[in-house]
């Protein structure tokens, strides 16, 4: 990885935004920066300050001996009883130039700033989100190889559906392949059997499978920092006429989707803009309400990196526009209370002359 | 759980902060109201509001269908595209009497704050840490529970320590075992092999088992949403005067932390006041200096409950007091970064009568 590039690119930001250094405390910019993913997500354990000439980053002692070992492009500042956070932003802040910081404001909390605002003469609030979202090739090849993972697992998990086996259970034994890939987790698997399928974001637990049960599978893989996230809906026995239809259905606004941003990276090539992300959204939207059924409940998909979800947003509302060496989900569901859902879930990369699907499983509706 | 006996226990806080209503945006506190662990602690994906007479979650789509089947005790207020959680306040303010709102300072970003004073005339900053401090006592027996299952695990594992062994392996292994128990991790494990174990919060990686390695484990079990943390510091072979004197300073210091802890609560009863937590955390941490080492780079220890880490802390700043109800961990170590480290955690609830040692592991040096 590139982290002097990357390091330059956030740099860059400090004329535009007219402060003297930029704070970042966001884990996933850390790792992006630094390559060290040791950190916790839950409590803030590190900030990293990038002023015109220099980078620092703060820690305390649970992380000096690791960061010394690994970061040998930042200059380490010792979080300690004595001297925290905000005393070393003090002490920085009189011995050199910096009057005026970016920092996170979608990360740091109402309690961090108040203390932040002390140290500095200007806290501006800075919005960091885009400078992950176009993916360095590096980048692409990592999270094309967590794909692989995922559509391996997925191979592998079909053959161990049996009558009678728990959502958790299957959830645990896609987990263990995907560790013995030297993969973990993106996120905690959604196994959603029969009418809990219905729930998005349903929580995997000890429902049992039964027969014609629908099985809702969304998982991801992370490895090297990077994530995939994938979603398939299999049904046991033969598929009736409802299955079918609503299958259908999700499957052509998967496809129309996918097919319009192919037409676009044409278009684009002799001229055209590309298409903002709220269109691609509105595209599949339609065609599930066309068919008679309820409106997707969530984005039809986000961006993915570093984080399960990042920039871009494919949402109603959203205001992104979809460019070369993007990757994001295109994830199209149907979901009724009373009977189950079905979601069909792909990661797509805009590459420079094509549009690669990064998850490879088949997409036809399979009988178990 | 006693659910409402919490809510209450929440909204008694009213009149004291002169507010209307409580803003509870933190997922620990979700889940401590409500059972439901279902709800992401990286995005924001759900609020409560609890004012005087009344409590509302706050959701969208994905979550709806899962609330309406498990949450009853809140009424639901589904966020959408068209409508989002500001434009739910605005519209409770305005139909209301809700004017003034606390709000977690410590959780609420301040990009969210920007949105959220617009929607009430005053917000009040609240920290709300405390209230889950004291365990009740169906909170007492599920992390008794889940040392439980960490107890059977760091049995299992021992057996399974062969040289070549990587840390990630054991690390599977031990997780494979929790997983089997019904339990889920409540951190990434911590296996660090040799001078590894120099670094308090190492990476586990691809580091083979070695002859003489220290092998430091920190491992905790999450199960029925409660969590269990415990550390130990195991050696292959016999130990060398070193160790021995190293291991032997960390656990005399554990010993004293906790013979203190009980011979407070005996003071307690005839009228003496328990102790600060940073005095437990000093008598351990001069007892490690005393021997000519240095100091813990980290605290002594940590409530734990929800959170893997929560109130209270035992640190040398700390002004926690520790009382009977709570639950934290006690966790001395010695790091040499040329060496490797030891360090030996358990969990201790301070119970009506005697502290209670929740992990029973063995301290003795255990020579593989």
């Amino acid at each position: 990885m590139n982290y002097g590039a990357r390091i330059t690119a956030f740099r860059k930001l400090l004329p535009t935004l007219n402060v003297e250094a930029l704070l970042i405390s966001s884990v996933p910019h850390v790792i992006y920066l630094t390559g060290y993913s040791g950190f916790s997500t839950h409590e803030r354990e590190v900030f990293l300050l990038i002023t015109g000439d220099k980078q620092f980053l703060l820690t305390d002692a649970r992380y000096t001996e690791a960061v010394r070992r690994t970061i040998t492009h930042f200059e380490l500042q010792e979080i300690t009883a004595q001297k925290n956070a905000y005393d070393h932003f003090k002490k920085l802040a009189v011995s050199g130039p910096i009057k005026t910081i970016g920092f996170e404001d979608s990360n740091i909390t109402v309690k961090e700033f108040t203390e932040l605002s002390k140290s500095f003469d200007a806290a501006v609030p800075v919005d960091l989100s885009t400078l992950r979202v176009i993916k360095d090739p590096s980048e692409v090849e990592l999270i094309r190889e967590a794909c692989h993972i995922g559509d391996q697992a997925f191979e592998y998990i079909l053959k161990k559906i049996t009558h009678g086996i728990t959502e958790l259970e299957l959830a645990r034994d896609l987990e263990f392949f995907i560790r013995k890939k030297g993969g973990t987790l993106s996120f905690e698997t959604i196994a959603a059997f029969g009418n809990n399928a219905a729930i998005p974001h349903h929580m995997t637990g000890s429902r049992k499978l039964l027969p014609h049960d629908l099985i809702l599978l969304d998982f991801g893989v992370k490895k090297n920092n990077y994530c995939s996230d994938m979603t398939r809906t299999v049904v046991i026995g033969k598929a009736d006429t409802k299955t079918k239809d609503i299958y259908n259905t999700v499957l052509e606004a998967s496809t129309q989707a996918i097919d319009y941003l192919k037409s676009s990276i044409i278009n684009h090539k002799s001229g055209v803009k590309l298409i903002g992300a709220s269109n691609i959204d509105k595209l599949a939207r339609e065609h599930i309400i066309s068919k008679g059924y309820p409106s997707i409940p969530h984005s039809l998909g986000h961006g993915i990196g570093i984080e399960v979800h990042e920039s871009p947003s494919l949402s109603p509302k959203s205001t992104d526009n979809l460019v070369q060496g993007m990757i994001f989900s295109v994830e199209p569901g149907i979901y009724d209370p009373s009977w189950g859902g079905v979601r069909i879930e792909d990661l797509v990369y805009i590459g420079e002359n094509d549009i690669e699907v990064l998850t490879k499983s088949s997409k036809e509706l399979i009988e178990l």
